[in-house]
C-alpha cells in the first residue's frame, strides 16, 4: 500500500538512536521483556496492529473482543497478560499506557523498541480512548486528524538535556479516511473527523471550573474553548501530541481515536452513568475492529457485535 | 505542631476554587467517588496520613505492611480497595498515582478535593516512589529537600488557558528533619538528604542513551548529569514537582521519599534482579511506617519488620 511505503524502507520501524545497536542487551524494563530473556522475533514478529488505550480493564475487554470478532479459537477469557511481571502496563499486543504524555511516553519508547528487536513490518498503531467533546454530541467518536497543544498548535515541546525539543505530530492521512469509511460499520453513533488537544492536566490545564484549584472565571473558560472550537478542536484528551510525534519519527502509521464523555462547552463534571459511559468506551473499540477486520479482509461493511464491557 | 498550624486555618485543606462550593455535587470521577453518593467525612475525616506511589501493586503491600506494622487487627489481605469502580486509581487510604506529573495532578486535585469535603485536619502526604540517583549507591532513599525542574529550578509550570503559570515547589523543611530521623530506625540501607529532579519523559527528558529516539552522545549525557549532580540533585523522578506545587498550594504538608533503583553516572538500564528491585521498593515504605509509628506514639526507634514482597 501506498501509505505503508511511503512511510518506511521495507516497513520495519526506525529506530533513531545510534547508540542502541552497540548493546549487549536491551531490557524493557517497563514492559518487564528484555532482548536476552525474551525471542521477541517469535513473540511478536508478526504483529501488524498495535492497540493501547489509558486503562488496563478498556484494553482487557478490548482484547477479548477483538479474539471474537476475529473469530479466533476460545471465548478469549483466557488471553495471557505479556507483560504479567510488572503491573505499570499490561499488554495482551493490545496494551494500556496509563494517563499523560509521560506514561504514554515511556510506553511508545519501549513497545517501538519492541516492534524494532522483533522486526515487525508495516505496523499501524492506533490510541483508543476517552476524552472531552467541544462542541460535539457525547459519546460521538472523533478521528484525531491533527493533534494541536493548548495553544492549538501541531507541536510537541519536549526538554532534552535541559534545552526544548519541538517536534511535529502529523497523523497519516490516509489512515484518518479509511478509519471514517468503516464508520459505515458501526453507524449507531456519530463519528467524525476533527482535530485534538492534548494538554498536561485535567483540570486547570483543560480550562474546568471544578480542580482543587481555578484561578479563571467560567466566562474566561468559555472563550478560551471557543477559541479552540474556532481553531477546529473537536476534543481535548492528554496523550495525542506525545503519540503522533513518537510514532511519526520511528516510521509507524499512527491514529488517534477517542470517544468524548461529555460535551465541554456544557460542563465539567462527568456524570453519565457508570452503563452510559461503559457502551461509550466500546465506541472507538468497534470503529477499530471494523477496520481490522476490513483490512485482513475479514468482511466489507456490515455491522461488528458490542464488545463485553468491562 | 507549629508546622501544622504554620500551615493552615485550622488544620483544614485549602481548596483555593470559588466555583466549587457554589456545585450541588462534586463527582471525583477518576477515583470513582462523590458527594452526593458516599458520605465523604464517615469514610475519610479520620485520615492525618495519606501515602501515594506510582505502582498498584506497590501500594497495596504498602497497605498491608502498614496494617500489621500498626497492629491492626486482620492480616491486612482483605484491605478493600476503596476506588473498585475504577482502574485508574487504586485507594486503600494509600494510594497509586500512575506515572508523571498529569497523572499524579488528576490524582491530586481529586485527593485534595476529598479531603476537603471530609473535613479532614492535620493530614500529611508523602509520595513514596522509584527514582534514578545520581552520584549516590543504587537502593539509597533519597528524602528531596527541593524539587527542581530539568534546569534544576525549584519551580512547577503549568498551561492553564494556554499562558504558562508557575508555581513554586517547596517542601516542609520540619518534615525532611522528621524523617531523616526515622531513618535510625531502618539502620540496613543508606538514607540521605537532597534535591529530586523532575522530568517529563523517562528516556530523552532523562538523558537515557537507551530509548527509541537519542539524538544526543554519551559525553553530553554526562556533562548533563554531572551539571544536576553539582546542583544538588541526588535522584530524578517524573513526579515531585506537581506534587509539592500542588500540595504547598492546598497547605498540605508533603514529603517526597524515594528509593534509587541505579546510579545514573554509571549507565541507564534497570538490570538489577526482581528480588533486589522488591527489597529496593520496600525500603521507603519502611522508613515511612516509621515515621508515622513514631508520630502515633507507637514506639521510639526501633528497627520495623520488612512489608511482604509485591
Amino acid at each position: 500500500m501506498t501509505e505503508t511505503t511511503r512511510y518506511s524502507g521495507g516497513g520495519l520501524v526506525h529506530i533513531k538512536n545510534p547508540h542502541l545497536e552497540a548493546m549487549d542487551e536491551d531490557v524493557l524494563y517497563h514492559l518487564d521483556l528484555g532482548t536476552k530473556t525474551h525471542d521477541l522475533p517469535a513473540m511478536f514478529g508478526d504483529v501488524k496492529f498495535v492497540c493501547v488505550g489509558g486503562s488496563p480493564n478498556r484494553m482487557r475487554a478490548f482484547a477479548q473482543f477483538m479474539h471474537k470478532e476475529l473469530g479466533l479459537e476460545g471465548d478469549g477469557e483466557e488471553l495471557a497478560d505479556i507483560c504479567a511481571g510488572t503491573d505499570r502496563y499490561a499488554m495482551y499486543r493490545v496494551g494500556p499506557h496509563g494517563m499523560g504524555i509521560p506514561s504514554v511516553s515511556i510506553m511508545l519508547h519501549e513497545l517501538i523498541k519492541l516492534l524494532h528487536h522483533a522486526k515487525c513490518r508495516d505496523v499501524t498503531i492506533i490510541r483508543i480512548g476517552t476524552s472531552g467533546g467541544l462542541g460535539v454530541q457525547a459519546g460521538s467518536v472523533v478521528i484525531t486528524d491533527r493533534a494541536v497543544d493548548a495553544r492549538f498548535q501541531p507541536r510537541f515541546e519536549q526538554v532534552v538535556l535541559g534545552d526544548v525539543v519541538v517536534r511535529g505530530t502529523d497523523l497519516d492521512g490516509g489512515l484518518v479516511e479509511e478509519l471514517l469509511a468503516c464508520s459505515e460499520a458501526v453507524p449507531d453513533f456519530p463519528t467524525l473527523v476533527g482535530h485534538t488537544m492534548c494538554t498536561y492536566d485535567f483540570y486547570e490545564g483543560q480550562g474546568r471550573l471544578d480542580g482543587a484549584l481555578c484561578s479563571f472565571s467560567n466566562e474566561k473558560k468559555l472563550q478560551y474553548l471557543k477559541r479552540a472550537h474556532d481553531a477546529g478542536v473537536r476534543n481535548i484528551e492528554m496523550e495525542s501530541t506525545a503519540f503522533a510525534a513518537l510514532c511519526g519519527l520511528c516510521g509507524l502509521r499512527a491514529a488517534v481515536v477517542c470517544v468524548t464523555l461529555l460535551d465541554r462547552l456544557e460542563g465539567d463534571q462527568i456524570r453519565a452513568s457508570h452503563e452510559v459511559l461503559q457502551e461509550y468506551q466500546q465506541r472507538p473499540q468497534r470503529l477499530v475492529a471494523a477496520f481490522i477486520q476490513r483490512r485482513l479482509g475479514l468482511r466489507a461493511a456490515a455491522g461488528n457485535t458490542r464488545p463485553s464491557s468491562d
